[in-house]
């Protein structure tokens, strides 16, 4: 901010524009605006007054009803607060609409209103993609509950004990809760046999039958202290002579991604020579290889072979290798697992795995 | 469209941007691009594309790989294919972000790229307040099934099987599957009298206590064929002086709300008298009065006491009320139920209430 001049930055986390940026600098868990000032003060304005009162540190806490739960009245608000000069730069979320860009322009005419796509919010996002000691202790616990949950939901396929998607879904909702985590991490992807062909079965999950013959895909995670784990198993039972084969190649291209990740190949490279796995096979793979974790299930850094944006693999970093194919006649298989890049090399954190029944 | 000469509206649901508009339009469950052009031509970009072979209707279905998943690729492509005269105007989503808005009108640059408020998007979203005889018929039985979920939830709480949020929860999911929905409308809110302080609970639902001593609320609702319910139960058990006042408050503003209902008072008008009933108890609330209700859990039409917009009631709309307190040393009372605006008043569809335990 300094650098550039900026006196005052605005985030905003409200339904339709989440941001975890409010969460990790402040605690708050959703639903607010946080100004942070040139002069290093932090102001909050949580629609919620009693959860902040219970979760956040800020400098100052001021009600969202206070300024009519209106993020213009909010930031006109501050300005006078916290005496920002007349004629300073005050940056608003990259993701502002355009309109709403205009909005604040013509309420805020004696500054000069920044919105841009490298902002500082952007900046938080780097910052987040490594994670620090704390930060990856809890990633080792909330690695250490998922990986008992698949072992559970391995045992008790087998078993016959999970027979439909049903099963599987509250066996992962009671015990990540069980275990200590606030819950699942994200709307549980639980996919039988019959609907495994979706990259995002929809609906989520039914009644329909899981573990039968075919390709039955299992997309889950828990959140322990904020924090989310994304891992993907895949169940083969008397697989056809093409279901086998999209199973080999998807088992094919994650090896070739986690040897690209041991050689701390850039996150574009390791997209690109899976693609070309995949090319080999006839297949093409529908989704980005993978993505950071965190506070957000989807964040920096993104695994893809779009060559807009790369990044240089950094210990700290933590990330979901994925990939996976779909059919409509056949089904799908993804597997996924979360990795940690460390001084030395990589951890992977969780043990997800192709089960074969 | 044609009025404002239009050539081209694009509409996007994607993760951080969602519209159910193109479920609206096209059927398309998630994660794509809708290309309207003036010649009444429709064109679909999915991501996945066997789910939009599954669900979805357009003139044309175009895999967004095609694109490379770039929504500036995209409509490219489609300006190419759907031959829109150079100089024309087209109209991108108003919610788009305002760097992207610049990389579009660069990237346009013989094309007139509009981005506004009042826009396409807002019309179709317009257009889904009132709700056609098939979507009331959906509604209907949505709504019969949230009421058997709501009675079965006051007779396992009294009977003692429901002792905690898990169970509350695990009830819900269940049984709104078994009775044919997609499944819940959103992340269940089950606060037991130790967290009902929240007006949102975080985490939504713990293994906590539920219904004892005090204060509990649930706020929970269906998805069927795509369209939600949302109701909030408070469970009220041997309340102290202060939780009494707070049930009775509600309950007077939650009357106060139906009556002027029924008087078809506008949306803005019922939510002051709310505010002011409120405000005679000394309470305030700190959240909107109630929301439209439909593909999306908040929709048109809002009931807020913030002057910039109100709704005339019209037959067809549904929505809900759900007036709220909340103490940090007390806990929350919500009552919440949805209704129908008919021809010659109006119907409360769902039967949510305060049970006292």
């Amino acid at each position: 901010m300094a650098q550039e001049g900026i006196a005052l930055v605005m985030f905003e986390d409200t339904e339709g524009r989440r941001d975890a940026n409010i969460r990790w600098l402040t605690g708050q868990p959703g639903d607010a605006l946080l100004f942070l000032s040139i002069e290093r003060k932090s102001l909050l304005v949580p629609w919620d007054i009693l959860m902040a009162k219970a979760y956040a540190k800020a400098d100052a806490i001021v009600p969202y009803n206070e300024f009519e739960r209106t993020p213009i009245k909010a930031i006109k608000g501050v300005v006078e607060r916290l005496n920002i000069p007349i004629g300073s730069k005050i940056e608003i979320p990259p993701v502002t609409p355009y309109p709403e860009f205009l909005d604040f322009v013509a309420e805020l005419q004696d500054f000069d209103v920044i919105c841009r796509d490298r902002s500082t919010a952007d900046h938080a996002k780097d910052l987040r993609t490594v994670k620090d000691a704390e930060e990856i202790e809890i990633y080792h616990k909330a690695a250490d509950i998922t990986n008992k949950i698949i072992d559970l939901l391995e045992k008790k396929t087998r078993d016959g004990k999970i027979k439909t998607e049903t099963d599987a879904v509250m066996l992962i909702e009671l015990e990540s809760r069980r275990l200590g985590c606030d819950g699942a991490a994200f709307e549980i992807l639980a996919a039988g046999q019959g609907r495994s062909f979706g990259i995002h079965a929809f609906p989520a999950w039914t009644n329909a039958p899981f573990g039968g013959k075919g390709l039955s895909i299992l997309d889950f995670g828990v959140r322990y202290h904020g924090y989310n784990t994304d891992v993907t198993m895949t169940f083969v039972k008397e697989p056809s002579q093409q279901q086998l084969k999209m199973v080999n190649t998807v088992e094919k291209a994650y090896k070739i991604a986690v040897d690209s990740i041991a050689e701390r190949h850039d996150t574009l490279f390791t997209s690109l020579l899976v693609d070309e796995c995949f090319s080999k096979s006839r297949k093409r793979m529908v989704h980005g290889l993978g993505h950071g974790i965190g506070l957000d299930v989807h964040e920096y850094p993104f695994l893809r072979s779009r060559n807009d944006m790369t990044w240089n693999l950094t210990p700290g970093m933590i990330f979901t290798i994925e990939p996976g194919i779909y059919d409509p006649m056949h089904g799908g298989c993804r597997l996924e697992n979360d990795f940690l890049i460390t001084e030395s090399g990589f951890e992977v954190l969780t043990n997800s795995r192709i089960i074969w029944l």
